[in-house]
């Protein structure tokens, strides 16, 4: 293909029908958001890469698409929303009233390996839930995470619930540096089990705290799971983190959704900004999680001055939705084409007055661009997928 | 403010009345596009800088917001979304029968001086129809432009018709070089009459002609205006265009709106691809157009080989309808906020499944994030604007 035909690595066109269906699965979830009453805000797609960095670290910044200014700072396209929306909540929003509840539909960019399912400008729907620090806000992200993708269609999935604090409270207890307790991170973020063993067959530990540390990535399941990992929170950290979830789970069961929902608390999110739960959600067949999010209770002060502000939210992939109803065979939404209206030639004029009352009807009506045969027009009906064709001789 | 606050020169983030104005609007415009058959489509919002160049000329290069890929070639923020359509219509929707009818409803980036309504990233919401070369096809998009502004909640604007090919057939008939026609034309695409005297005074014509040029942007009215543009019409390019124009007004009167259309023969538009009927449409208090397009029928041969596909199309500017709707005082979208639900300590599970009730019913329902007395779910059910509370104790 000629250059000029190509796009950019990383990058996607989506054709009339995957468009139809993108638009019609954002309508619903910012439905869905507003009735929860989340009100939507759009940031700019550029931002201060400062601004990035200081929401998401600057690890982060090889990842980031950056430009130049008119005033030579160095600007990046966003690579996620929380951090620009916790920047409008610190700046234009600030002196709201507590709790905030937003929500957006945009696309962010990140730029590192394409995949199946994310590229490197990727569409995502989400809210943030600012200014409540209670198990029940973390708990109305989840359900509302829950009903978003009940919403797209998709009917087959799992939330995975975690807890940071459970993770360091755990390390904590066995005095563990910062620098090894971040190795081992890393390791449970990659779920590189192999590294995890390594990396803790290398510290000087008692035979039961090797233990303990390698099991972590392993605890997975239901209620019954939480008692087994009880024994081992041995501080206030880690068992503070499991009434947390507890507790949670108790007002997802409320919400009647908890059939959803597991725990597996070896789950460590990607940015470094979570301080409380963390939730993921799989769906057979996706080898990547369709949504995430937690708590992040320092994000807002990082930028601003006053107090710490608490804060909850999740993000739903787009794409990954989409695709997950495709490979699961699941009922796709899609745009109806009611009339198409042909015309033999001098009748364009008692063609245009049919298609404008059969429009105000509500009827999707495609009108010829040119005069034609009844038959030429039975076959443009056909090819642009209309059910009716209404011919003006 | 702290820098790290700050938006780059240009953006603006869009809080939740204005957000929620903007995908109210953006929704209706999406099903009025969809009603006429037209299918929306979704580019990256990143394109080789090549691609974007080939479309609308390298003039417009400074105007790009570029960005190195991991290719090392150079891309750039799409500008306007008729270049990349064209770029897929050459490529991945190569072979589909023609015409098609393409929409898009996104936002686009030009590097130049932010005014009132129009940033440097601003939404567009338009269409394409591509393989079409009727006045029915040009009619087709006026009117659709015309009800995408009346659906928007706009009533008082003028779509201003023009024809390029007038303006070309007026200074081939006085055998004008391609600079000084050049040169004309932008004086009348900056609308400096000033400038287009000196410059047409300069130039060794008859003072006929000199009247003629001189004349060219003040060409503006209705019909009656046609009959007197004919006179200055010498060559069959001048003349057709004026045919041309007569037989899309009659179109526009079958479909119902020319009351909302006069002719300007004065407007050059600001890409270099119009090759036909061009228009805009102005609004009273807002100096620039709140929509524009025109046909152009040769952009999609600069990127396929084989023969040239005609094709026209407009866009329109959200936040620019949004600033009307606004300084004209209309009424402008607005989302309900139904119930607020609160409640007394331990009473969070009978309040979640309230909630979850209303808002199966439809309601637009927002819960408490903590307990609390009922004089305090009052005044965060006021703050939050919404008419109803309700509290469960």
């Amino acid at each position: 293909m000629k250059a000029m035909l190509a796009i950019p690595y990383g990058t996607r066109d989506f054709l009339p029908l995957e468009a139809t269906e993108k638009r019609i699965i954002e309508s619903k979830l910012a439905r869905l958001f507003a009735g929860w009453g989340y009100d939507e805000v759009v940031t700019p797609t550029i931002e201060y890469l400062d601004t990035l960095t200081r929401g998401a670290g600057t690890d982060l910044e090889p990842q980031l698409y950056k430009l130049f200014g008119k005033d030579n700072k160095i600007l990046a396209l966003r690579h996620e929303m929380t951090t620009p929306i916790a920047r409008l909540v610190a700046s234009r929003l600030q002196g709201q009233p507590l709790p905030l509840r937003l929500a957006y539909i945009s696309s962010v960019f990140r730029s590192e390996q394409a995949q199946t399912g994310r590229q490197c400008e990727f569409y995502q729907a989400g809210v943030e839930l600012m200014g409540a620090a209670s198990a029940a806000a973390d708990a109305e992200v989840v359900a509302l995470a829950i009903r978003g993708m009940l919403v797209a269609g998709l009917k087959d999935f799992t939330v995975c619930l975690g807890q940071v604090e459970f993770v360091s409270g755990v390390m904590e207890q066995y005095n563990l540096s910062e620098q090894a307790s971040d190795a081992l991170k890393e390791a449970m973020e990659k779920h590189d089990l192999v590294l995890l063993e390594n990396l803790v067959d290398e510290l000087q530990l008692s035979e039961q705290a090797r233990r303990a540390l390698k099991e972590l990535p392993l605890l997975s399941g239901g209620q019954e799971m939480l008692a087994q990992a009880r024994e081992l929170a041995l501080n206030a950290t880690s068992r503070r983190a499991l009434d947390n979830l507890t507790e949670i789970y108790e007002l997802l069961e409320a919400y009647g959704v908890a059939d959803y929902v597991k725990f597996d608390l070896g789950i460590i999110r990607d940015f470094s900004y979570y301080t409380g739960m963390v939730f993921e959600a799989y769906t057979p067949g996706l080898g990547f999680p369709l949504a995430g999010g937690g708590r992040y209770d320092h994000l807002l002060s990082d930028f601003g001055e006053g107090t710490a502000c608490p804060a909850t939210g999740f993000a739903l992939g787009i794409e990954r939705v989409l695709l997950a109803l495709t490979r699961q065979g699941l009922q796709r939404p899609e745009a109806a084409k009611d009339v198409y209206v042909g015309y033999a030639p001098g009748k364009i004029a008692s063609a245009i007055s049919k298609v404008t009352e059969l429009r105000e009807e509500g009827q999707v009506v495609e009108l010829a661009a040119a005069p034609g045969t009844e038959a030429e027009a039975r076959a443009l009906a056909n090819q642009q997928g209309y059910s009716r064709l209404l011919y003006l001789q």
